[in-house]
This record gives C-alpha cells, sequence and structure tokens, in this order.
C-alpha cells in the first residue's frame, strides 16, 4: 500500500497569516505557517504554489519538489521565490502537483509566551 | 490553474461563538470568529451570509463580495448588516456564494492571557 | 437556500476526552468536549447518539432534538441519559438524525491556567 | 447503526511530530502526538500503519488492532515495533485496515507551561 499514490492533485488553503512576533527559543518557536505534503508514490511530486492576496494579484509560482514515499514539511516563512511571503498580512495558498499528494495545514502562533496550534486536512479539489 | 474556479457554492460552519472578553494588544488579539475565503476565478464572487441560532429565527443575509482572484478574512465581528453578530452567544452560518470558493473556519480566543486557536476547513455541501 | 435541508443524517467523531480538571471562571471555562449541530431544515430533526469505549460495550442511545432553522451546541458533559459520560475516559461518537444535519467537533482544555482550543468538521458518513 | 461498519480503510496523516519536551504533570501532560480510531462494525479491525520521513525510506508496518464496537486512541509516542518515532522529527503516517474505520488525528503540545491542542478529521482516501 505504501507504494501507491494517494491524494488529490490540488489542495487549497484559504487562511494563512504569519504572526510578525514570536516569543521562546528560535527557530522551534518561531511563530510559523506550515503546510505538510506526502507523496507516498514511486514518482517525485512537482508542486506549484501560488499565493493569493486581498488587495493584490497572486504571486507565484512558487517551485518545490517532494521526492518519492517521503514527507515534506514546509513553513510558508521559509518560500523565497518569486518573493518572500509577506508577515502580518492575510493570504490563501492553492498547491497544484503533478502527482497525488496529501496537504495538511498548520499554524504555531507564539506571538504570546503560550504557544498556540490549529491544524486542518487542507481542502481537496475533488476530481483531482 | 490560479484562474480556474475552485471549491463549492455552499459552505456550513456549526460551531460559532464569538468571546466577549479578550487580553492582549487590540485588535490583533481580540477575540475573533473568522472565515477565510478564497475566490481563484475570473469573477467577483457575491455572497450572502446566514446566520442560525438556538433559540431564535436566522437572521440574514449579510452580503458580501470577494473579487476575482482574491482572498478575503472575515471577522464574523465585523458583520453589521442586518444586525450585528451577539457576542457570548451559540451560533451556526451558512455562506452561499454564486461562484466556486472555498471556505475555512478560525478563532482566536484571548479570554485567557494565552491566546488560543482553532481552525478546520468548513463543510462544502457536495454537488453545490 | 437557508430552508433547504444541508448535510448528512450519520456523522462520526473519533476523538474523544473530557478533561477532569479544569481553571479561570465557571461554567464558560469548565473543560468541555462539544459538538455542534445545524438544522437548516424545516422538520426538527431528532438525534441518536451513540458513545463508544476502548474496554466496554458502547452506551446509548442519547436522545436530542435540534429544531428547524436552529444550531445546538451540546457539551458531552451535560448528557445523562443512559448514563454521564465518565471524565478522563477515552471515547469516540456516532450521531444519527433523522434529518441531514452538519456536525463540527470543538474541545476546550483549561487543565492549565492558559485554555487550549481544537477543533474540526465531524466525519459524515458518505450516502447518508 | 451502531454495529455497522462506518468509514474507510485508508486514512493520511500528513502532519506528524512528537515535541521532544514536555512541561506539566506526566503522562497526562506529555507532549503527544494521537491518532484516534473507532470501529463501529462487528468484526475486529486489523490496522498497518507506515511512517513516512523528509529523509530517508517509509518505516513499517507498525501492526494494531482495534476490536469490534471499540475505539482506541494510539499515542504515536507508544508505536515501539519495529522501531520508537523519533521525536523532533517531521512524519507523515498512512493508516490501513481490513475493516471500515473512522480516524481523527490530535497533538498535544505541553513545551509551554500552557498546553497546546490542534485536531482534525484524517483524509479518507476515497473508494477504499
Amino acid at each position: 500500500m505504501e507504494h501507491t499514490s494517494i491524494g488529490s492533485k490540488v489542495w487549497v488553503i484559504p487562511e494563512g497569516y504569519i504572526p510578525g512576533e514570536s516569543t521562546g527559543p528560535q527557530p522551534a518557536m518561531t511563530s510559523h505557517e506550515t503546510f505538510c505534503v506526502l507523496n507516498t508514490g514511486v514518482v517525485a511530486a512537482e508542486l506549484d504554489i501560488t499565493i493569493y492576496f486581498s488587495d493584490r494579484d497572486p504571486v507565484g509560482p512558487y517551485h518545490l519538489t517532494v521526492p518519492a514515499h517521503r514527507t515534506r514539511h514546509v513553513r510558508f516563512n521559509d518560500l523565497q521565490k518569486p518573493e518572500p511571503v509577506p508577515k502580518d498580512t492575510d493570504y490563501s495558498s492553492v498547491i497544484v502537483s503533478d502527482q497525488p499528494i496529501v496537504v495538511q495545514h498548520t499554524r504555531l502562533d507564539s506571538r504570546e509566551p503560550a504557544n498556540a496550534l490549529l491544524s486542518t486536512i487542507a481542502y481537496p479539489v475533488p476530481g483531482q
């Protein structure tokens, strides 16, 4: 089973927001916004990520590779090309892959001394 | 891909509750309940939101526009017409759009000095 | 739209755990486990809830009514018949309704001075 | 209804990370990563779990049984064979069952004095 492709090729995360402040030991406790990708297939997955904003045109694609039989936990904070994802700014993301993948969204918010977590499976576009 | 319509036209968020108290710097840390909408299509999406309560008839529609290729992160706290959403009150919401959209629900609860977060992709009504 | 039935008739929440301790003002900050039900239809929904355990037979049904056009946010802490849901105990729940409904699961954990929140749309059984 | 099989046979949790540190009373407040399984059917479910990493081949299967009409809340921390799941390491998991089940993912992060929670229904592979 572990060598079969699982999932969808298009995923959506409407909520996106990287808090500009952090407390606690860095970088583990840096406020961040993450998407976790699992590629169970035998072929590397090539991903194109587009970032949507509330007041300007979308930016992208950001390109990433997830090797066969591997997971990759990506911080939006670390996306650099074509431009860094701005902090303290509302955004959304669409992830398009050439192979089936599964995507989960997580945020660690450490603006206060006690960190807060949220997570959800992203939205898989049906029939993709 | 980023210019294709993605999602469903009807979304449901059964959980709704705006805490009446907040701590921390305002308005970033004001306790709030948010729904994030992504419209990946080429046409602006017109949204009608209905709020359901436990002890009285539904209120709405609240009307919002999400422009083409844009996201909009909306605080229920900010909905004003036909009437503000009451605090410290259980509610649910149904979001109907004339274009396919994707919706995610998030709450920041800052009643205690340490904030708490929850989030989930809303429920997309199948076949809509 | 607000007078149409929306959702599924069978929902599952695999995670269940009511923390036995709480801090903060009661009952708002009492540690609790909640399921929120929305009935958008014109007929009252009759619900039967069954609680599953790790080491004994299921208990139920617990019966609840959600009136037409209403939401009901139910604390598992408040279920009493046929027996209270035990604290500090792993459980799961299955919610069966005679009308389509939408269900979301939320927990407030206030064992520590700072409360923590989790939430997810429950699992709708397809084709029900 | 409670004696019918419900769910899917293949579930995916892309996000996995066991924090290496904890605060508060142990073991209740030990940082942990959990998946909760519900088996509503009349036959015990035999589960094979495979753990995926970012930089090496998948490990597994880890084998578990969930008896008929029972739930089982499993801490990834407790999986031992073929090898313990490493802490402070990104991973993903795929859960394959010979019977339909429903799976939810939860993390308690107690690295800071205030604990944080996240949870989501796992991703059910359609048609399985």
